[in-house]
């Protein structure tokens, strides 16, 4: 039943008992792929860190850490397990099997960390290794520039800084709404001339955020600021 | 002149010149150890990870989440950087040396993690893995239960839970105090008797967790809620 994953896996396990506690999601039995997940959670980690410090010979430790975010992120994990066809394989409660718990993104990510712990503890860290690699390569060839992933506000300021001008300046303009559905407006004076951007956000820092984009964008289409 | 310290991590380097990079703080050039402190982080997380995975079969995800961090936080990684005497091997810029920072827990911590890593790309996982093993045990062995590394708030609401009783709820009574020392005092209302407790902290969350541990002696020092 599992051979078409191990298959797809590019592993074979010497205790299969192992792979089927991985595919066990708490819903069912006390006995669940949990703390598999702490370890392989790490066990990712590390390797991801591996490929990019490898294949980013320039880059600093600030882009390794964002490139990395964005390979280890649930949303990520969710698509490498649906390339594994993990959902056929996921063993679930009655409750989750109904809400469709084979679909979530949090369970096949957890469910995909718990099998790479698996692995390291069936055929060690170079089997775990070979898997990540293999699953993992095309994604990081994908990635984006480091740059591109820095947030508006790191950008915004980056920006000025490189043109010896001063550090942009953040004001909270009004909080409204009701507790669960509050809305913030805020502004951002930046550059020579300090002109103010405003937006809104559902929270401050994304106010600031989008705020830092227009920013960003209007000081530098204009070429000077 | 690294000898003593090759000797002390247990281990030789095949290419000394990673162990050179791994002790050279950013102050000195940018060819330092930071892109190292990057990776080695990652392995230590993940072969701390192995370690209590192992040494506590019984531990649930939480509990060994727990017992990580108090292994992998800044204050622990200085300390197992001084048993190695790395303040003698570090390398520093003139004005880290002026101010004292081979002394530095957060220099020590990275220089530490930068290690790890040099081993690793040098003699790889089994070699980091033996480092670590040498260096964590006996710290492992040290580690509290696991229940007494939950905060306060969690530990008082496992507390009313055990027992059937409502969830504690907190309020904020009052802020005081410029910005920069802000005070906050809250209380934390618990049990059947629906008694409050107050404290107060230099944040919210301060203030709380000290109400739900002034809370949680009392109650359970009383016997019931």
């Amino acid at each position: 039943m599992t051979a078409s994953l191990t298959r797809r896996l590019g592993y074979v396990f010497e205790n299969p008992k192992l792979l089927e506690t991985a595919l066990t999601h708490r819903s069912v039995t006390k006995h669940n792929n949990e703390r598999l997940e702490f370890l392989g959670d790490s066990i990712l980690n590390c390797i991801v860190s591996d490929l990019l410090y490898r294949a980013r010979p320039q880059a600093t430790e600030g882009d390794l850490s964002r490139l990395r975010a964005r390979l280890v992120r649930e949303e990520t994990l969710a698509d490498v397990a649906r390339t594994l066809v993990l959902e056929d394989h996921l063993r679930l409660g009655e409750g989750e099997l109904k809400s469709g718990g084979f679909r979530r993104a949090s369970i096949l990510a957890d469910a995909f960390e718990a099998i790479l712990a698996a692995v390291y503890l069936d055929g060690g860290f170079a089997a775990a290794f070979k898997v990540v690699e293999q699953l993992f390569t095309p994604l990081l060839n994908q990635l984006p520039a480091a740059e591109a992933l820095k947030d508006a506000k790191t950008r915004l300021q980056e920006w000025l800084q490189a043109r010896g001008e001063p550090l942009p300046s953040y004001e909270l303009l009004e909080q409204s709404g009701p507790d669960h559905q509050r809305k913030f407006r805020v502004s951002c004076v930046a550059g020579q001339g300090k002109k103010a951007w405003q937006a809104t956000g559902t929270s401050r820092r994304r106010a600031e955020q989008a705020a830092a984009e227009a920013a960003l964008t209007a000081l530098s289409q204009s070429g000077t600021s």
